[in-house]
C-alpha cells in the first residue's frame, strides 16, 4: 500500500511515529506499496541477468536454474495474491531477494554478483514505463476508432464551427471529432517515441561505475527486448528523463481529452444541446429524472491538472541532482504510476462517451444558421465570381448582413432582389452559396470540411491508425 | 485504498474494465478509497447538522437521538476497524447514510433535509484542513524546538558563511541554525492564516441556492467551532481557495524544508565533514562501515517536488470551473491528504535529524579561515578607524590579501610591519579583527552573527515561538 | 529592456555571442533590463540608510546631504526619463551608484558603508512586493464595486443555478455575482497577508553576516515603513518567501478571475445569450456586424496559466538553495513584476466587464424555468408540509415530473388535480411554490440566493469592502 | 516591447489605463511586442501563399509579383531596422498587412484570400518553433563537443564516484562528462521529433472550415519546407501541441543542464575544489581577489525554473479549451520564445563553461581514494577469485576496512600479512585491485568507466553526435 493508501486506511496514523527514530526512518524511506507494482519487471530482469550470468560463466548452471525456478515460484505466488509483504523489507526488490533465500537458498545471493540496487531499479521502471506506452497507444487507437465511427456516421451532419466559443463557420460534426483524432494520432506519436528513447538497458551498469566481472550487456539488454544496453554506466543509474517524456506526453494527452470533455460537457447543457451522452457515463437524479450530470467528462477534464502535476514533481525532483544515485531518486515511480493509471481511466471512459454518445441533428443544424454563419461564404462568392477586391467584398456582405437582421431573416432567406438592390453585380448563382448545407460542402480544400473531405480522411485515417 | 494503492495492490487490473461502462464509470467516479480519510469530520458535521435540525424544529427531539447514537455507533466502529467498505457506494458519505439506515431505520433520511452533499462534502474538507493546520503547526513547532537546542550549543561554534556557495564571511552555526528557525516561523503564520481562512462553515449553502427550511447555520457553524457560516451559498460549494491555501503554505514550507536538507547533504560529504548526522537517519553499507548515506534528507528534498505537484495539479483543477459545484471539484481531496501526509512525515525527519545532528567544531572553524574570509573585517576596518573611503580601503586590503597569498599565510598571521610596509596608516589594533573568533564576535548589529546575539535571539525566539 | 524585450526587439540576436565569453557573461548576468522598475524602491533605501548612517555618525551631515540630494536628483532624472542605460553596468543599483559618483564625487561611496548588494536588493524587492499589494488590493475592491453595482441592480434577476453545468435550482444573478465578490475578498485578505509578512527589513545585514559598524536598524527599517528589522542577517538575505507569497495570491486571484471569464464567455455565446459584453472589451467582424468575441474575457482566463507559471518557477529557484544569498535568485524579479503587471491588467479588464455587461433578463429567467428546476422545491414541500419521509417525497416528485414531460409543460403549469392524482396529500398550496420566482424567494436561510437576502448582503458587504 | 518589458521601461505604468477601456483594451489584447519576432516567418509564409494563388489562378501573375517584391521590401525594411512599430495595429501581421497595402496599393488585399489570420499565426509560429529546434540541436552539439574534448583529456583522470553525494567508487572524470554528453544527445533527438511533428502546415485551413477557393496546400507546404499540409482545418488552428512539445524538451534540457551547474558549483567550492571555472564565467570581489562565484553556472541552474514555469503556463492555458481558436492561445508565443531565449543562453554559457574549465587532477584523485572506495573492487575480488558468496565476501571486506580505519591507512596501504590474518583465502593478488587507478581500470564491462572505455566512448560519441 502507498503512503497516500497507508493514510487513508488508517487516519490515527498521528500515533506511528512514537516508537523514535527507526519506526518514522522506516516510514519514510519504505517503497515497498509503491514498487511492488514492479514485481513482473523485476523478475524478468533478474531472470535475464542471471541466463546472462550463466552463459558469461560467472555461475553455474545449477546456480542459473535454481535462480530462475526460484524466481518464477515466486512470481506465481504474486499473481496468485500468496505473497507475504513485510514491514521489515524496504522494498520489492528486499522481498523478492528474501523469499529466493528461501526457496534456493545460499544460491539466491548468486544473483547479485555484477548488479547493483541502483542499475536494477533503473531497468524496472524503463520496462514499466515501455509497457506502459504499449497500453497507452492501444487505448489512444481504441479512442481513435470511436471518433472515427461517429465521425462516419456523422460526415454531413453540420454544426457550427466556433471560435471564441461564437459560431464562426458551419463544419460538419465527422470533421469536428477528426480533428480530436488527429491530436490523438500525434499523442501516439508521442509515445512510441518515449517508447523507443527509454528503450535501452541500464543492466551491468552496477552501483554507478560498471563492473569488472566478464559480463555480457547485449545479451541481457537483448534478453528482456531492449535495442542496446546503456552507453554510459553513470547515466544508466542517474537518468529519468525517460520518466519526464513519460508524463510529459501523458500531459499532452490529457490536455486533448480535457479540451474534448469540455466540448462534451458544453453540448450536454440544455443551452446546447448537441449531443446526449451515454447513460453509463453520466449521473442522475431521483428527483429529476430528465436530469444527465457528466460525471465522467467533468472527471476526464479535472484529472488533467493531476496528470500536469505528476510532471511537474518529477521535474521538481531532479532539478539540481548531482551525479550518480540519489534517494531523491525514489520519487520517480509514484508519478509514472498514478499518470498512467488515470490516463488510462481517462482514456476508457472517454472512448465509451466518444462511442456512445448520441447527437441531435436537428439542434446541430439549426444552432449552424445562427448568426449569419455563411456570410463569409459570401464574401468569398463575391471575390471569387465578381473579381471584387477583399475590403469591397467586405464592405457589401456587411450591408447584406444588415439588410437581413432588419427584416430578420438568416442569409438564405433573403430574396436575390434585396441583394442587387445592394450590389447590382450579384447574380441569382449567389442563393447557392448561402445555405450552411451548401457553406459546408463548398470546402474543399485539403483538410476541408466538405462531408466528401471528410470521407476520404476517415478512410485515410483508418489506415494510418491500424484501425481495421 | 486510493486509486493509486487499487493499482499498486493489483497490477493485473487491466482486466477490471471488461464488464462494461458501468464498472469502469465506478471506477472513475468512486471516491471513497480517497475520502475515507474524511469520516470522523463527516461525522461531526452530521452530527451538529442534526441536532442543529432539532433546535430549529424541523426533526423531533426523538429523530435527533437516535441520528446522534447512530452516528457515533458508526464512528465507533470505523475507529476500532471494523467497518466495511462496500464497493457499490462511491463514497464516505454515502457509507455512513447506508449504515445509519441499518441501525436506526428510516430517520436516517431526515438527517438530509436542507443538507445536499454539495455543502456537507466542503464542510468535511474544511474542518480536515484546520486539522491539518493544527498538526503541522506543532511540527513546524517541534522542529523549531530541536533548531534552538542547536542553535543554543552552538552560539560560538564558527563555519564559514557562503555566498555562492563560496565561503565569504564567517558566521557562528548557531545563528545559521535560527535562520531556519525564522523562515518556519513564518511557515507557521501560513498555516494559522490558512486556517483562518478556511474556518467558515459552508453548511446550510444546501444544493447551491440555500433553503427555505428554517435552519439556524449560525448555530451548526459554532457547534463545529467555525468562526461564522458562509456568506453566500454559491461560493460556499464551488470554492476552494482554502485548500489551494493549505498547499501553498504547504509548498512554501518544504522548500525551506529542501534548503536545509540539502545543506545537511553538503554538510555530510567527506568534502565538508561539518556534522555527523544520527544514524537512525542514514543508511549505511555492509560492505563499507564508514559510509551514512543521508537518505531521509534526500528524500526531504525530494518531496519538495511531490507538495508542488500537488498545488499546480488543483490550481490546473480549479481553472476556468464555472459554478458553482462541478464534478472536477472531487480532485481537490488527494493533493491536500497527501502533501499533508508527506510534509508530516518530512517534518518529522528533519526534526530528528536536526535534534542528533553532531557538529565538528574543529572542521568548521578550520574552513572559516580558508579564503582570507575576515577581508572585509579588514576593510570595515579601515574605513572606521583610518576613515579610508570605501574603494580605497578595498585595495588596500586586495593588496594584502595578495601578500597572504604570496606568503602562504591566513590574514591573521600576517605580521604588522609587512600590513604597514602596504599602508603606514594601519596600527597594531589591526589585528585584532583578523581571526575568525573576532570577526564573528564584532558583527554584533541587531540580527548579526555575534555570540551575544545570538544568545539573544533563542531567547527572544522561546518566548515567540511558544517553546518552554 | 529584459532579456525578452532584447530578444524580441532584436530577432537577429543569434549573432550577438560572437564576442566571446565576456560578451555571453554580460548577456546571462545582466539583470538592468529587469531591475530598473525597482528604481524608486532603491532610491528611497539608499536615502533611508544614508540618514541613518548620518545619525549613528558613521558619516557626516555633509555627506549624508550630499547623497541624499544626489539620489533625488537621479530619481527626477530617471521619472523624466532623462536617465542613460549603459550596458555595462550590470544592476540598477549600479547604474544608480555610477552616476551618484559623477554628481556628488567621492561620497558616493560612503553610502556603501554596513550595506551590501544582498540587503539592499532583498529590501528593495519587499517594497516592491508591498507596493504590489497595496496596488492589487485597490484593484479588487474596484471590482468588487462593479460586482456590487450589478448585483444590487440584479437582486431580484432570476437565472438558472448550474451544477456540473446542468440547470440545478433557480437563483440571483445578484446572488452569483456576490459569489465573487467574496472570493475576491479572500483575495483581498491573501495580500494583506502577504504584505504583512513582507513588511520587515533586511537591510543592514550587510552582506550576510551582519556588521560591526554600528548602525541603528530600526531607525532605517522605521523610515521605510517596515514593521521591524528581521531578526536574522543570513535569512534576511537568502529568504524570498514573501516572493512566494505574492506569487501564490496572484495565482488564487486569477483562478478566481479564470471562472468569472468562463462564465462570462459561456453567458456570451448564442447558445446563452445570458449577457452583452460591452463592445470595449469584445472584438467584431468586418464581415460579421453581429459578432462579439469575448477577446479580454479570454486573456484573462487564459492569463492564469502565466501566473502559475511564475509561481512554479520561483518554487523551482528556491528548491535546494543553501544559505545565503546565490546567484540563482535573480531569477527573483521577473516572475513578481510580471504576475503583478499581467495581474493588473486582468483586474482591470474584468472590472470593465463586470461593470459593462447587460444580461438579458428574459433569456435568463426562461432558461432558470427549463428542466423542471424547481422540483427540488416540490420535494422540500412534501416533506416540509405533508411530513413524508425524504425517499418518498423524492419518489413522489420524480412521478410528477415525469407526468409534466409526457404533457409537455413545466412543473408550474400542472393543474392541482392532476398533482392530487399522483398524491392526495397534496393541496394547492404547492402551486406557490412551483415558480421559480417562487422558489428563489423561499429560499431564507443565511447565505442564501432570496432577493431580500441578496439585498442585505450587498449593504453589509459594502461596509467590509470598504466601498461607499 | 513585450508587456514585461513595458512594464520595465515605464515604471509608471500605472497611469496608462486612465483613458479608459479602448485605451485597457488596446494594452491586453495587443501582441505586437511578442511577436515582432515572428516577421521573417511571416512573410515566408506570405510568399509562398501568394505564389501558391497565383500558381492556382486565383490572382494574377502582376498580383503575386506585387505582393512579393511589396513583402521583400518590408523583409529589408525590419532587418535594417527601419520600420516603425504602430501603437494602433496590434500585431505583426496587421503591421505587414498595412505597411504592404502603402507600398503595393489595393493588391495587398489579395493576398488574404484563401487564408485567415487563424492559419496564418498557427504557420508562423510552427515555422518558428522548426528553427529554434535547429538552433537548439547545433547548440547542444556544441555543448557536447566541448564535454568530448574535455572528456578526451580526462580519461585517465581519477574522481569519486558519487552516490548520495558520498563517495562510492573511483570513476573517471571523462567518463563522468561523458554521462551528460550522452543526455545532452537524448535532449537533441527531442529537438529532432519536436521537429519533425512540428513540421506540418496548417495554412489554407482558413479560419477554421478550408475554404471554397481551389487552392493547392501541398504546394505551399512544399514551398515552406513542410512535410504535407495538416491532414484537418479544425485541428490546424486549435492545436498548440507542437509548443507544448518544445516547452517539453526544453524542459528536459534545462534539467540535464541544472545538474551538471550543480556539479560545477560543488566542484569550485573551497571543500572540493575540484575544478576551477573559466575566469569569463566567474565573478569576482575587489576585495577577496582569491574568490570566483561560479555566477554564470547558478544561473543556469536557476533558468531551469522559468524554463518549467513556461511549460506549465502554456499547458494550463491549452486545458479545457474548446474547439477551434480561442484568444487565450494568444499566450502561446512568448513561453515558446522565452524558452528559447534562455536556453540557448544557458547552453552558450555551460559549453564556455565546459569548455574552460580546468580540473585539479590531484584533488580529485586524493579524494577519490577517501572513504575506502575500493572496498567493493574488494568484495568482488573475493566473490571472483575465492569464490565466496557474496555475503561472506562483504563479511570479510568490512573486517578488513574496519582494521584499515583502526590503523589509519587506506586499503592499498595494507599489508598482505594483515590481511590474510583476517581470511587465509586471500592471496598478494588482491593487493592490484585496492587502488583506485586499478579499481578504474578494471571496469572494463560495456559503458564502464576504464580508461580504455573511456577513449573508445569518446570516438564512438564523435561519430554519432556529427562532432569532426
Amino acid at each position: 500500500m502507498s503512503g497516500k493508501q497507508k493514510h487513508n486506511a488508517n487516519p490515527m496514523w498521528g500515533g506511528r511515529f512514537e516508537s523514535g527514530p527507526d519506526a518514522l526512518m522506516r516510514e519514510i524511506n519504505a517503497s515497498i506499496h509503491v514498487d511492488y507494482a514492479l514485481y513482473g519487471e523485476d523478475i524478468a530482469g533478474s531472470i535475464a541477468h542471471a541466463r546472462m550470468l550463466e552463459a558469461s560463466r560467472i555461475i553455474t548452471q545449477q546456480e542459473a536454474a535454481d535462480i530462475v525456478r526460484g524466481l518464477e515460484q515466486i512470481r506465481g505466488e504474486i499473481d496468485a495474491g500468496q505473497f507475504t509483504v513485510s514491514e521489515d523489507l524496504e522494498d520489492i526488490h528486499m522481498h523478492i531477494e528474501a523469499r529466493l533465500k528461501e526457496i534456493i537458498g545460499d544460491a539466491a545471493g548468486r544473483l547479485h554478483t555484477a548488479r547493483s540496487r541502483n542499475d536494477q531499479v533503473a531497468t524496472d521502471l524503463r520496462l514499466y514505463v515501455r509497457r506502459a506506452c504499449d497500453e497507452t497507444d492501444r487505448l489512444l487507437q481504441a479512442l481513435q476508432a470511436a471518433l472515427l465511427k461517429q465521425a462516419g456516421a456523422h460526415t454531413h451532419t453540420i454544426m457550427p464551427g466556433f471560435t471564441h466559443l461564437q459560431s464562426a463557420q458551419p463544419v460538419t460534426f465527422g470533421h469536428h471529432l477528426l480533428a480530436y483524432a488527429e491530436m490523438f494520432w500525434r499523442d501516439r506519436d508521442r509515445f512510441h517515441e518515449t517508447r523507443r528513447r527509454a528503450n535501452e538497458c541500464p543492466l551491468g551498469a552496477a552501483a554507478l561505475a560498471g563492473t569488472s566481472f566478464p559480463i555480457d550487456r547485449h545479451m541481457s539488454a537483448k534478453a528482456l527486448g531492449f535495442d542496446h544496453p546503456m552507453r554510459n554506466s553513470l547515466d544508466a543509474v542517474a537518468s529519468r528523463d525517460f520518466a519526464v517524456d513519460f508524463l510529459a506526453a501523458s500531459t499532452t494527452t490529457s490536455l486533448h481529452l480535457s479540451r474534448l470533455a469540455e466540448e462534451m460537457i458544453l453540448w450536454s447543457t440544455p443551452q446546447f444541446s448537441f449531443v446526449r451522452l451515454p447513460e453509463g457515463f453520466t449521473s442522475g437524479s431521483s428527483i429529476m429524472p430528465q436530469k444527465r450530470n457528466p460525471d465522467a467528462a467533468e472527471l476526464v477534464r479535472g484529472k488533467s491538472g493531476r496528470i500536469l502535476g505528476n510532471l511537474v514533481s518529477l521535474c521538481m525532483v531532479l532539478k539540481g541532482l548531482p551525479l550518480a544515485y540519489n534517494k531523491d531518486l525514489q520519487e520517480d515511480k509514484e508519478p509514472v504510476f498514478d499518470s498512467h493509471y488515470q490516463l488510462e481511466l481517462c482514456l476508457r471512459a472517454m472512448t465509451g462517451m466518444a462511442d456512445g454518445m448520441q447527437a441531435d441533428k436537428e439542434r446541430m443544424e439549426q444552432a449552424a444558421g445562427w448568426g449569419h454563419a455563411t456570410a463569409t461564404d459570401l464574401a468569398d462568392w463575391l471575390v471569387r465570381e465578381c473579381n471584387l477586391p477583399f475590403r469591397d467584398a467586405h464592405h457589401v456582405t456587411g450591408r447584406i448582413v444588415k439588410l437581413a437582421d432588419e427584416l430578420g431573416v438568416t442569409l438564405e432567406h433573403l430574396h436575390i432582389g434585396e441583394l442587387q438592390r445592394i450590389d447590382g453585380r450579384i447574380t441569382p448563382e449567389v442563393l447557392s452559396c448561402l445555405s450552411v448545407a451548401q457553406s459546408v460542402k463548398s470546402r474543399t480544400s485539403y483538410g476541408g470540411t466538405s462531408p466528401e473531405n471528410v470521407r476520404n480522411a476517415i478512410m485515410e485515417a483508418k489506415e494510418r491508425y491500424g484501425i481495421v
